[in-house]
């Protein structure tokens, strides 16, 4: 760092204490994960039994990790020889962007890999804590979460921040400004990065999805409804594969995902934020740039804070609540030392495109966002809890038969897509009239600051998951399973808040973006009515439908395989039903593994391909239209199938504790659950495979189009937009010369 | 005729035949739909039982219409009162807009009760000649569905084209230009019957479509389900609201829908159209204002001449050849008629918003609108059709149950838009790219200029359905229902490949009514980067989904309180099921009545208040946003709504004959069917109640913000805009003082 710190353009020395410090955070998140971490390990991991059928999961999730490592590599390395060729082409790009690319792709692979490692530890772990108290079953299962949350924000900002210094050595000259085309370029450079997260992440969400839903549908229709033997049972050849599936998919292609939004969103800020004019400010006019990075920073440690307040004491305490505890601290925190942030970074006074704004708007900005965060997830969580009023609703409706809780499900979730559009249309337009397209972009980046947190509040959902499975295949006493079973259903409700709060930030990012793409691009505006421009939103509106519809037959397909598969074991392993004989488990393992590498590269590659060609074929404006389209349909279809899942989830979960309907108790096999099983079963790939991809979807396809921007910003302008930027350049000038 | 002629302002005179000429087409339709239904009316009705059966019906389905209205006139009569009054409020705009919209209003619900009258005529009528020959029962349905596709088109067109004339007269002094101020108050002036017909088409599909689909759904999960009887059997008490429903949403919803429609689409050419400076044609400069309204005209009588064509002779003959070749015919022959009344009409060259054409160019503009009719057609029937691979998938799907069944139809759904959504963004972009955005408006009103032909092919199959109930009712000999099912198998395609066509169609007009409100409030353009432009697009994107919900909600309820009328029924009057006693039919259709009334207003008001919210709050260009986001979702909800339907009704149904899953054979009554008739039931609201609205409502938002445009051109403009309109205006009179 030292020698970093010397070669810093000296014109840039005033702020090279917070260009360094932003890295430096990072570093702590990184070390504090690794003291978790070690804690985590050092937990008993219970008796043979227990650490045989652990081992088996963590073989399987590594085996997959592997399978897609391997395949992913090979994209990589073609798109990154790609990239870097094309960005020897244009005056405003660089082949460095290459290395950018191939660094954001192997740290979200990373960051999954840090979590689905974690996990796997933990969660056994969990299993044997359970044996004692629920207090220490949570603290293990959270300890776990939290290592993967902490540690995927250190890499990010790590990352983010030491490549972003490395890049500005690189292209910033001495005195150069920071609105010149110079820093331009290093941003521009540095949006690689995220192109290689988000990419990594599409795929490990897709992949991840599919695997989990694939093992948990085949060995449901097989295992529960055929041979009716109970979940989890080691009897089933699918349940190490359902249980690999929760690292997978839950924990790998989540931490993948997070890592991917959390660096789009901080990106989006640092691009708007190079076009500021903060020359007046103590950092070089760097601070629009650095505070995004900062936040970031700062959310990191506070989350780390938070984590400490996450206890339980006595079997009976809410464990709902002590996660609530722990997250509200950390954004409180956070949201305070923002305030500190902002006023000593920013000038008192900012100009974005036209837009002025204070400092303090900036801050209301930041704040604005955090409200929509708070209010998404109340909202997702009222659509999705036991015992409110759409959850009750399916649970009614499916007194009259499967059609009916299809029906039920299907309107509370279009219905669900209400409340959260007007908050984020509300949360869009204030943050916007306070601070202009930055205060949107800011808005995202501090709902987005506490990742760390929300990532820990849901990755110990899957943790808990496993430690019950582990518990139920070892036939460990009932009141283990009933600690886990606990843990559990809260991790269900954080997963549905959790997914609420992801789709928030990209539509606030991908406008975000948006802006940026279009400075970039050249473009001055993307005028739906025109008709192209319009063309373009309806092929970027249909493309969620196309890849939802790849997701969820994707799944259907590879359950189908696996359903084949445990039905052939039952009939050609004797034994098996009488515990004489072992499933072969690798071969249910190795089927999922198969099936969602495979299933995973079309709605991948459409993601990737359509805006490219989009773009190149029409120009910046069309592209405009279709991201327009993508962002809107997607959050929609993400926020649709996402709610109807964890709604009919829950409607299955309540008959658990028996449901009334038209005043009669019905339980667990009665006719109404049965067809509460049919909604969850459908809801299944739609809230843990598209669902909750689309947010991806949504920020790959804008960064992807911001990437080519350069390489398409001459094609296919109107003579009229060149005029009126000719006319704008003019302008600019003679008031440069006036003053 | 011959008073009005004389009082046209003589500066006009030289089109004058061709504006008179116009509503004596909608006359001659008019003339023929009397000539139809007569010799309809006097073919047998059969017996008295089946004349019982059929007076039910028809008393049933005027029971509701009368209901429907009463709540309607308070609609329109408030309505077209705050018209009245806002119309007097600003200089663009006229009280006598409540006249229109009155007209409009009634108009479109009087294109409903031809409809549903002749239906309810022709029904047992096409049952009696069911009992002589296939071709007879093909002539009598046939012919009461031409009643209907000709009266609508008729109306549609003597309305139009009458209250033009007498709004010309009445706005646009002599020697006044068409391009002048006058001419275009004219017009904005006959938007309001537009406005009229598509607000009660959007109140009569969704009232309509609940009605249906409640009786439906209910009558099935009683009658077929529990106690065991077939479909349109006597003794379920609410099999003559089922069939009620069928005459009150397939035909009554439906022929207002299309009478909406069509108005829509030609209005929207005309807005267009009135800002070509054409003055160097034989008209007055008036044609490309005529253009749209001749081509619906020629559409019209071709129409008539079409259904000659509609014959079979055999029993053998196919149903669907002897209708593709009436339509086929009617399109080849308009779009021949096309061609000379745009060489006709239309000067050589023409100029709109900057963009040069000539009347070749609007021609092929014409001609793709046909193509992407006929291609969304094409496509629709392969993801609904018996036999094509979507179809079969779901079929696969059923065979490891209903969840897999659903999601196999949700999939297929979502993946339906790919194809139309390019072939869609291909007509935009060539029609555009031939004739500028008039290009796009006149595509579709060619693609229109058939409805008559449509309608009458769409509205064949409820009669042909009905038909069948009334035989099954009366008990009639086995070789009558099968000429019935005959028929009302093709009548399933025919209503798919409807909605593809009416949504292609939907989706060409929303285009055009986006330009005609730009042009209209002012505005320069609708950017969908500037924040509060894309909040409305969110918030418009959501609209079609609450929508949906609303609507699919509203049949749930609606078949629960029908199950709960026909339970009772059957538990408290004795004999029922012995045919001793009665049913109190009228007992079930006044529930479905009620219902459906009582559910209609809460989507229809959505549609119609949130963008007059928006609108004055916001300002024009976010109120453009709202727009796009309607039509994108819109479209895209309404095919993968229809489609999915459509695939799961023919999944069940192939089920009939027969199906082969993994080598072994199935058929009704086994579990995979069961699963497949739950995909049939949730399909239900999504074909015929949701899925067909969308089409309307993107429609009557557009109309409502065109409406409503004169009164916030003025409001919330940005600085810029106003600069640059600023700057356009002083352009334009700077180039008129140069010439």
């Amino acid at each position: 760092m030292a020698f970093m710190y010397n070669q810093i353009p000296k014109s840039l020395k005033p702020m090279n204490s917070i260009l360094l410090i932003i890295p430096a955070l990072g570093i702590v998140g990184l070390i504090a994960m690794a003291i978790k971490s070690a804690w985590v390990t050092k937990q008993d991991a219970g008796d043979a039994k227990m650490q045989e059928l652990a081992g088996y999961i963590a073989t399987g999730a590594m085996a997959f990790l592997r399978a897609e490592w391997k395949v992913l590599s090979y994209f990589a390395v073609i798109a990154a020889i790609l990239l870097g060729w094309s960005g020897g082409l244009v005056e405003d790009s660089h082949p460095i962007i290459a290395v950018s690319f191939l660094i954001g792709a192997v740290l979200s692979a990373f960051a999954g890999y840090i979590g689905m490692k974690i996990a796997t530890k933990a969660n056994v772990r969990t299993t044997q804590a359970a044996r004692t108290s629920l207090a220490l079953a949570l603290r293990v299962s959270f300890t776990g979460g939290s290592v993967m949350g902490i540690g995927v924000a250190g890499l990010a900002i790590l990352g983010l921040g030491g490549l972003f210094i490395v890049l500005m050595q690189y292209f910033v000259p001495e005195g150069a400004a920071v609105t010149g085309l110079q820093m331009k370029k290093a941003i521009e450079v540095l949006a690689g990065f995220s192109l290689g997260a988000e990419s990594i992440a599409l795929f490990a969400r897709v992949g991840g999805g599919i695997y989990t839903k694939a093992a948990d549908v085949g060995a449901d229709l097989v295992g529960k409804v055929e041979a009716g033997i109970p979940e989890d049972d080691v009897r089933n050849p699918a349940t190490i594969a359902d249980n690999v599936g929760d690292n997978v998919g839950d924990v790998a292609g989540m931490g993948a995902d997070l890592f991917g939004s959390y660096v789009a969103t901080i990106l989006a800020t640092m691009v708007l934020g190079q076009e500021i004019d903060a020359s007046s400010d103590k950092f070089g006019g760097m601070s629009p740039i650095l505070l995004p990075m900062l936040i970031a920073g700062l959310g990191l440690i506070f989350s780390i804070v938070g984590t400490w307040f996450v206890r339980i004491k006595k079997e009976t305490d809410s464990v709902q609540t002590a996660l609530n505890i722990g997250n509200w601290s950390s954004i409180i925190m956070t949201a305070i030392a923002s305030f500190f942030a902002v006023k000593y970074l920013l000038p008192e006074k900012l100009v974005h495109r036209g837009v002025e704004f204070t400092s303090t708007d900036v801050f209301i900005a930041i704040i604005i966002g955090l409200i929509v965060g708070t209010l998404m997830s109340i909202i997702t969580e009222y659509y999705t809890a036991m015992g409110k009023r759409p959850v009750l609703s399916i649970i009614k409706q499916s007194g009259t038969g499967h059609a009916t809780n299809i029906i039920g499900g299907l309107s509370v979730g279009m219905e669900s897509t209400v409340a959260p559009i007007f908050v984020l249309a509300g949360g869009i337009i204030a943050s916007y009239e306070f601070a202009g397209l930055y205060g949107v972009a800011i808005a995202a980046a501090g709902m987005m600051a506490t990742t760390a947190m929300q990532l820990a509040i849901d990755a110990f959902g899957p943790i808990a998951d496993n430690a019950g499975g582990i518990a139920e295949m070892s036939q460990l006493p009932e009141e283990v399973r009933h600690r886990t079973d606990n843990l559990d259903a809260v991790g269900n409700t954080t997963a549905a808040t959790g997914k609420g709060f992801a789709i928030a930030s990209a539509a606030l990012t991908s406008l975000a973006l948006f802006a940026a793409f279009v400075g970039i691009s050249g473009i001055s505006a993307i005028d739906i009515y025109k008709a192209p421009v319009l063309a373009g939103l309806f092929v970027g509106g249909m493309i969620p439908f196309i890849f939802s519809s790849l997701a969820i037959a994707a799944v259907g397909r590879a359950a189908m395989d696996m359903v084949n598969e445990v039905r052939r074991q039952f009939r050609e392993i004797p034994g098996i039903m009488e515990y004489k004989a072992k499933p072969e488990y690798e071969k249910c393992v190795a089927i999922s593994t198969k099936a969602s590498i495979r299933e995973m590269i079309a709605p991948g590659a459409i993601a990737l391909i359509v805006p490219i060609i989009v773009g190149f074929t029409f120009g910046p404006e069309v592209l405009g239209g279709l991201l327009a389209g993508v962002t809107v349909s997607g959050v929609l279809m993400g926020m649709f199938q996402s709610n109807a899942g964890g709604a009919w989830d829950n409607a299955k979960k309540s008959f658990e504790k028996g449901v009334e309907i038209n005043g009669q108790m019905y339980y667990k096999k009665s006719e109404p659950h049965k067809a509460s099983v049919t909604g969850d079963t459908v809801g299944d790939p739609f809230k843990d495979t598209s669902g909750p991809s689309m947010n991806i979807l949504i920020k790959l396809t804008s960064i992807v189009a911001l990437i080519i921007a350069p390489h398409i910003s001459h094609k296919d302008h109107t003579a009229a937009v060149i005029k009126e930027q000719t006319k704008a350049k003019v302008e600019i000038v003679s008031e440069t010369v006036v003053k």
